[in-house]
């Protein structure tokens, strides 16, 4: 749905009268000389990293140049500070790259797009592979070409720091939370007398607060691939780019790579890693720590760089880094393993983990028995894992879903929780370290926070992410070891926290976000109200707003009316609603919809589906969505059958050592500088 | 519209069977017995506050009680820590308040509503007027009524600071601003190249952050007014009520008030105090400094108040503090100062402040060159004041309005802006408290921030954001010290940032809001594609999401397309952007909408106006509003002709001594403490 949008076509095509920015030429390159990194990149001592070379030659269209001839002869020269501008393979030290030779064709605008008239651009380039920037300082790398043509790119190595802060860093994703949505969180699982919380989120206890800039390479809104590639290599890319930048080439695997904070600290300290998401595990927060393409979709690939590299996947290109094999790799996603048309190369990739040393686990209560020693692989459900609500309020719903990760067709009725993978995962991360004293590296996501509100359904979202928080919870240290299956019984496996392993101390505990949703709550909502309504205007009536929006009727036991003098906890602890299905919702709005139907009420049978293919064949409102609400047209494409990403700045939250760097408001890239820094990953060269 | 809803009835009436939380009988009293201040109060040393209590015997409905007679016998008793309770008027020293009583009614849901069927409350009632505690520590305020009931707050007296950090204090409020409002008014205003911005807001670069959790006493949603009390008194209200707690009586008058940080302030350090707004100046943000009413609207004796004191509202009541004609009082709202029915007690109030000493001027030339010696009035339009835009890039927008200050019909043209009331402000106040050396405490509102908002005039909703940023910069440091009339034309006045006079480093500087709307920018909209389509469902194909939202439009010159590699500064220097009405422009939503049309422009001829009264008499799309745009029906009832305030968090951004307190997440209340502590206005005690 977000792929990118250069298309490959063979053929040269009429001319375009419109030039326009929604569909770009190539991200990232606004002249016709393009280089990879761009201008204002900035780079972490000795980070690897690949470049890449292209000039245009529009055929057609208002940028037409050069006869369609592209120039092949092109220099590309490296300076350093005041220093003089010395070729680059002599720079580098490495072979002149080959030429490579390609087209691709793309849109000017939206008329042309409607009228089919598409522009093709046909382009000379080289790429140099593997290489390092090993002393900090200014760099202008200069493209020259067409005979006085010039693309300078700005880069800066910047000082690292020398004094390793942190031995661990555990990095917790909540992928599109946010500020909005803790505060919703915060509205429905913390009672609140008189205005004033009687208990907080953990979030809103952690030492340190920021706020980061989410903005991508070449389009204000990021998609979770360039985001995540943003936090984890301290580089701006394009949407559904991981870990490269997107070139025009046809083939999305040799796009020019950036080693990751991941793959850093595997090389730098030798230390384990870990990747923990409620996602399918090839989706693209996890994808990001390991994976190098341009479309993010490539996910059979993706899974094979975890376990063998890039060099795997794209045997001709030299790579040299890689995870090397995360020691945890805990989410859904199945499809990706058994044997069949979306694993590798059709391969059984449980069978190639362990073939390479990993314990494989497939359900809950087998997580928590397995050993701690080994790298650990743990594949839960078919696709994206069940949400919290799904697992603890209305368990029927992980029925019939035929979902068992072993592809047997049962159900995957026995799936973790975010808290559950993540304290397993420090058990193991945290033996694994033990031999050398490396300290190790976890990045853990509440993944649904996401997709939940990308469909509207506001209650999963925010219980995922009233999970995430108590997972941050239960990482500093759990009040108590309360571990349940889905059907409530206690499964009573003994579980990890930082302070009872005695690694609070030593560890950085970041928590932040990808990019956001523009969702925010409003008022209160009479549900009962609302249904007894047969007219859609009528219906919105019963949204209180104001001194009418009222007191969470989530924190009281159903059928109770909200009063400001109890405090009552539900059977998961102070930290989760009471109920989640009071007369009394809260009432809320996303800036981005798609046509749909709203009612204030949580979906019991599962998550909401808000927009379906109608009659015309295109999206239109779901008429089994919300069935007691009105409806609503949407505000974005016919096309999009979800909401979409926003451009809010996202909260950051830090606590243990190098958290302070954490505090004020920065670009997303920033965050891979200072986790590097805190772990001084840039201190050995 | 947001007014309070319990309405005074003289009669009894039939049975209600429903009940809920839609309608209070009364807010922030869950039982029949009432204390306010209620449950979980926190004072600051020393800060006068009133007390009210209330017997309630509902005559019907689910709670009817007592026959509808309310126990006269109550008891009330003040414990301190483990201490014996202590009738009230001995612990105090007062004399024993009279009896009050009265009846009030109010509906117990929406389906009691549709009946017509009223709930009636026979009310017991005494009030303690201006008291004090004077010794931190906790307190329990207990009232006994009916024979056992017994009803419990729980009050607080903070320890205070004991030594002064910072000699004066600016607040400046963004009115409704978001941190999503902030980042969208960064995307236009900074230059961005490949994901970086080339320039940051002020508030980015601010030394300390926080959030503040903006809910009131009694419903999760706040407005203006009791959100501008938490501010400035550290107690959570009912949403219309100023510095008081809002009873059941029918005066709107004769509330429990509680005394604000300016009067304490001036009550303290005798030092001078000012109220800066872009709203009329009686609105609730600037009115929260200094007036006590239940109902925001009450707009001359708000005024009366300001320059009289509250006795001269309501002589019958002793309240020993006020805020004594602040120094300076600039911002809008001449109607409530011209003689005539809507000025306190139909009397000329240019009058009346001038025979107190103020200097009173209509216009900005004037603004600048009057004298800082005295107390100054500055009025300089009817209603709320122009909005940056309309000042600066449509200036014929303020023509035809006949709302000159003065009352003479003619139009306000020569209005300042938020950064010229600002810098005056603080020449007269600093030229004002030099004498004493006492420092000043000042609040400067963006408030149409709010108002656009509120219309879902995003543009000009930013653009006031936009200067509110600008301001900060200048206050602290100008680069250029440029001041133009409407036309353009240097106005050429000197005046002061706090660099300049030396207190830079003697001045806390906060910078928040008081509650958010639920805005947010989710992609670009090409305006041009969007006017060609005819068909609603075809309109919302100009917009482009993710990949496809492009770059910044509003940085580049008109006509030019956003590209990475220029940085192009407007006439209104970097902080603004080069043009309002790009093709590309941001597309952007609302969470909680009146039924409105959506083109994604700027409208030219002044601010929107989305809903207008249909043939059906209730609400319903302007078809003059975004006329090439497409319809979106609403999400909140059909009785709202604008979006609503929402419930997120909001930043807070401190400069100066003592504004590391500012750092984390807290309640709006601590807003009041943590500026409270950095002045040590509880040290006296």
């Amino acid at each position: 749905m977000w792929g990118p949008t250069a298309v490959t076509v063979a053929v040269l095509l009429g001319a375009s009268a419109a030039s326009a920015q929604t569909f770009k030429r190539l991200g990232g390159c606004p002249k016709l000389g393009c280089v990879f990194p761009p201008d204002h990149t900035d780079f972490l001592v000795g980070q690897h990293f690949d470049i890449r070379l292209e000039v245009h030659a529009p055929v057609n269209g208002t940028e037409a140049y050069s006869g369609g001839v592209p120039d092949e002869k092109f220099s590309f020269c490296i300076q350093r500070g005041y220093g003089p501008c010395t070729d680059a393979a002599k720079f580098f030290n490495v072979k002149e790259p080959a030429l490579e030779k390609w087209s691709f064709s793309y849109f000017e605008d939206l008329f042309a797009q409607d009228a089919g008239a598409s522009t093709t651009v046909n382009v000379a380039s080289k790429a140099f592979r593997g290489l390092q920037l090993t002393t900090p300082g200014t760099y202008q790398a200069k493209l020259k070409y067409y005979k006085g043509s010039e693309t300078v790119a700005n880069w800066v190595v910047r000082e690292p720091a020398q004094r390793r802060k942190a031995k661990n860093v555990i990095l917790f994703i909540g992928d599109g939370m946010t500020q909005a949505m803790i505060t919703a969180a915060r509205l429905i699982a913390h009672k609140s007398v008189n205005g004033r919380y009687q208990s907080l989120m953990q979030m809103d206890q952690m030492d340190n607060l920021g706020h980061q800039m989410t903005h991508s390479l070449d389009s204000f809104i990021t998609d979770s691939a360039n985001s995540a590639t943003a936090l984890y290599t301290g580089k701006k890319a394009s949407v559904s780019a991981l870990n490269v930048y997107a070139d025009s080439s046809p083939n999305s695997f040799d796009d020019p790579k950036i080693e990751t904070i991941a793959q850093l600290f595997r090389r730098v300290t030798g230390g384990p890693i870990g990747m923990v998401s409620t996602a399918f595990i090839a989706d693209a927060t996890p994808a990001a720590l390991c994976a190098h393409t341009r479309d993010r979709n490539q996910f059979p690939q993706i899974i094979q760089e975890y376990l063998q590299g890039a060099s795997s996947v794209n045997s001709t290109l030299k790579w040299p880094t890689g995870c090397d094999g995360p020691d945890v790799v805990f989410g859904g996603g199945a499809e990706n393993f058994i044997a069949g048309p979306t694993s590798p190369g059709g391969a059984d990739y449980y069978k190639a983990f362990k073939d390479k040393g990993y314990n494989v686990v497939y359900n809950n209560k087998d997580l928590q028995k397995v050993a701690t020693d080994k790298k650990t692989l743990g594949i839960f459900s078919k696709s994206n894992l069940a949400k919290w609500i799904d697992r603890h309020v209305y368990p029927q719903n992980l029925l019939n879903q035929k979902n068992s990760p072993t592809g047997d067709g049962t159900d995957a009725t026995d799936q973790p929780g975010l808290k559950d993978m993540t304290l397993k995962a420090i058990d193991i991360l945290q033996a694994r370290q033990k031999k050398k004293n490396t300290g190790f590296f976890m990045m853990s996501e509440a993944a649904s926070i996401d997709k939940m509100m990308h469909v509207l359904d506001y209650d999963r979202a925010l219980g995922e992410l009233l999970e995430l928080d108590d997972t941050i919870r239960a990482t500093i240290a759990r009040k108590y070891a309360r571990v349940c299956d889905y059907r409530g019984a206690d499964a009573g496996y003994i579980i990890s926290d930082l302070k009872k392993i005695g690694e609070y101390q030593n560890t950085l505990i970041v928590v932040t976000a990808d990019h956001g949703h523009g969702f925010d709550v409003f008022g209160g909502a009479d549900t009962k109200y609302l249904a007894a309504q047969t007219d859609d205007r009528n219906k919105r009536n019963a949204v209180g707003v104001y001194e009418s929006s009222g007191l969470s009727g989530y924190t009281v036991a159903e059928g109770s009316l909200p009063t400001n003098d109890t405090v009552i906890y539900g059977s998961e602890g102070p930290n989760f609603p009471v109920q989640w299905n009071p007369r009394y919702t809260y009432a809320a709005g996303f800036g981005a919809n798609p046509d749909h139907r709203e009612g204030y009420a949580i979906n019991k049978n599962g998550p909401r589906l808000p927009a379906t293919r109608g009659s015309s064949g295109t999206l239109e409102v779901n008429p089994a969505d919300q069935p007691n609400g009105f409806i609503v047209n949407g505000t974005i494409p016919v096309s999009q059958s979800q909401g979409v990403h926003s451009l809010q700045d996202v909260s950051v939250f830090a606590n243990g050592p190098g958290s302070e760097a954490f505090r004020g408001v920065y670009n997303n890239i920033d965050i891979f500088f200072k986790i590097a820094d805190a772990l001084a990953l840039g201190a050995q060269h």
